[in-house]
């Protein structure tokens, strides 16, 4: 597959100013890679399979959702504005018990149809079922990082270890390259030590990273600290979390005071910042200035769509923004170079995908997108990258590449029935609540 | 004009359960008004000059805007990330200054393109040259309330005010009655008490409501505490403005503490509540929930495209619950339908056009707008008012009806030349900020 891209306005990130840069050139595309990127137009353009007229767009890399849950977007407004533990035992656990293995294959597809359509082009996953979220990948298009989240509450014979252990072999690599996996402990307070560390050694052993939440809640901080007379951080840096020898996902990292930050200076890998989850469900604001300014890893992710009911990261940029400036009462503390920054280089190489993807660069995967921004709430166009952070959505987005193969093209989705998957998802989430 | 909505699910607001409940029917407009709402299909649908196929949408009433400086949307994307006074003297008012009477007229238009697109059929605008704003609301067919800003620093020789009555004289009802008018003593700290007292003879002389800023910063909270000694709620009470003589549009209301809250208790109006630009410019979260508990009214705005970049009420829906959920840590503390209720009831009440506008109802105005819910994103449907507050966007709107006329239908514009208006907006943005 060969597909020429006419005349976007690319955005080049200059490491050395911490800076985009638009300029105007073609993207070639050839098999799965960035081919060229030039101001020359081909003598033959017969050759392209696809040629796509783009002097309205802006091509971004794109954006890496960095946490999610995508099963559980059958969910989406079935328990907003509740607490934790009623949204979790009245609602959440009862529903997800009703949930089987198809359920589990089109509720991921319908979040992956909701990120392909606005711009998400790759995501890291944690659930259960995972063969199916695998599949649903497979068929879709999108790239992944799944993981299979694991709870030591209770003992399951190893049941749920050796499913993590099986998504990794059986999975990682798949889909042309598209599947990656994690060993995926799943949070301080569901994870007791001597397990925690059977899953580093793991992991460690088969050379994947480790996707696990982290001080989501004060009432986590609470229950930790209770139990071990210290921190969620603490705990896992005294099991050596953070020492280097691991690539870390660390999910929400809320409430981490200075101290705590300081124990992940060492720490490969970063934070999936979720900043709508984090407001919805009340938890706080996450000190992601602090992390930035320590040099830590933070990328966006918006949680599952059963709590932070959508999966736009436009939206989670603006709020990302937001939140800090709020946070220091100073607008200047984050600009939206670093938040374009953080939902796209940042989340690739949080999820080690960075060899691959992150940036529009010769060589790269052809992991991009084109935002139409020849619209009035995207005009003028003074500096792009605000217009893209503060004022576009996932709507705007017109095109979705992954892996050379156009998965959306003028907004309809070319690798997923969307007619069927909608009757799906409202066929299966109608039964599943069933009488709850 | 008569026009039939065919079978949308339509959101009725009950007041003593303070809930939205959807229910199927359709919507017959005549003229201006909504003239029946039934489940019957005319004999003769021959009569409508339009016929719309809504079963795959919601009817929302149109959202309302209640504060927003509408021609800086050509400063759009121009100043973000700054502190206030780079923001203000090295960005806006330079390129305030080279603003002329026809930038305005088209800066106006941008902002309402942008506003009807996302679902918004009337807003509340503060600036100066109103002149041309009522002439792009009057072309553009929205609905609005308009104030001539008044900053009292210098001596004028009274030519701000007398601009401000002669809106109120000129435009008052004008546009088939969409135009209606306020007087806009600017802000505490840019009103000395007898000026401001002098707006508020004028305005109870006229029958018009006031429209002013209140504590956005810490930093004008101090100012007025400098000065004299108060709050700047205070120095407003001890004026008179909230003894019930006033109807009076508070914009953003962040620094209030209980006691200042007690003193509105009184008040006629209430407070428009800019989310997204109190976050952007670091100013604070705006004691909203305390403002409901008094029975004090709540409404949504923006501000200005200048800092807050976007239009999208939609967004603000997310940003107004998640910020007292943030507040308050207590996800349960505020709910989707008290928040689609600020969008739309309160907006009406606080812009004085509830007895025409807010709610889809018999006699009332056709202002109302069509959300597509058959979308990846907006699937499955639990529940309707979470979903729209929480998972949809100005974009998910597909048709727009204000006054019984169609402004938007399947997403193009009807009354303004989208491509004219994009070509100017570029130009004078250009232009004006050359130099700068």
């Amino acid at each position: 597959m060969k597909i020429f891209i006419k005349d976007p306005l690319i955005l080049d990130y200059k490491d050395q100013e911490k800076q985009f840069h638009p300029y105007r050139a073609n993207i070639v595309i050839e098999d799965d890679q960035i081919a060229d990127i030039t101001n020359d137009l081909p003598a033959d353009l017969s050759v392209f399979d696809e040629i796509i007229h783009a002097s309205h767009c802006v091509a971004l890399p794109g954006l890496i959702n960095a946490h999610n849950h995508s099963p559980m977007s059958l969910l989406r407004s079935f328990s907003d504005d509740l607490r934790l533990m009623e949204w979790l035992n009245r609602k959440m656990l009862p529903a997800e018990a009703n949930m089987n293995q198809e359920d589990i294959y089109w509720g991921a597809l319908l979040g992956i149809a909701e990120m392909i359509k606005s711009g998400t082009t790759a995501y890291a996953d944690m659930y259960i079922h995972m063969d199916q979220i695998a599949q649903a990948v497979h068929d879709s298009g999108i790239r992944a990082s799944l993981t299979r989240g694991l709870v030591f509450l209770d003992d399951d014979g190893g049941q749920r270890l050796r499913e993590g252990i099986d998504l990794v072999k059986s999975w990682s690599g798949k889909a042309d390259g598209r599947i990656t996996t994690m060993m995926g402990p799943h949070a301080p307070y569901t994870c007791p030590p001597d397990q925690l560390k059977e899953v580093m050694e793991i992991a460690k052993e088969l050379q994947v990273p480790i996707h696990i939440h982290l001080a989501e809640t004060q009432e986590e901080a609470e229950k930790i600290n209770h139990k071990y007379g210290k921190s969620p951080t603490e705990y896992l840096y005294d099991l050596g979390l953070f020492d280097g020898d691991y690539h870390v996902l660390l999910a929400h990292a809320v409430h981490l005071d200075d101290h705590d930050i300081a124990l992940l200076q060492n720490m490969k890998g970063g934070l999936a910042h979720n900043p709508f989850s984090n407001m919805k469900l009340g938890c706080g604001i996450a000190p992601v200035y602090s992390f930035l300014e320590k040099g830590i890893l933070v990328g966006l992710g918006t949680d599952g769509a059963g709590s932070a009911t959508s999966l736009d990261l436009f939206k989670e940029m603006k709020m990302a923004s937001g939140l800090q400036k709020l946070d220091r009462f100073d607008p200047a503390i984050i600009d939206a170079h670093t938040i374009l920054q953080m939902a796209t280089i940042n989340g690739s190489t949080l999820l080690q995908m960075d060899h691959q993807v992150g940036r529009i660069e010769v060589g790269k995967k052809a992991d991009l997108i084109l935002v139409n921004i020849h619209q009035p709430h995207l005009v003028p166009h003074h500096d792009l990258v605000s217009l893209l952070v503060y004022s576009a959505f996932g709507q705007d987005v017109v095109t979705t590449i992954v892996n050379g193969k156009i998965l959306m093209k003028n907004r309809e989705l070319l690798t997923i029935d969307e007619e069927r998957l909608l009757y799906e998802a409202h066929q299966r989430a109608k039964r599943i609540v069933e009488g709850i």
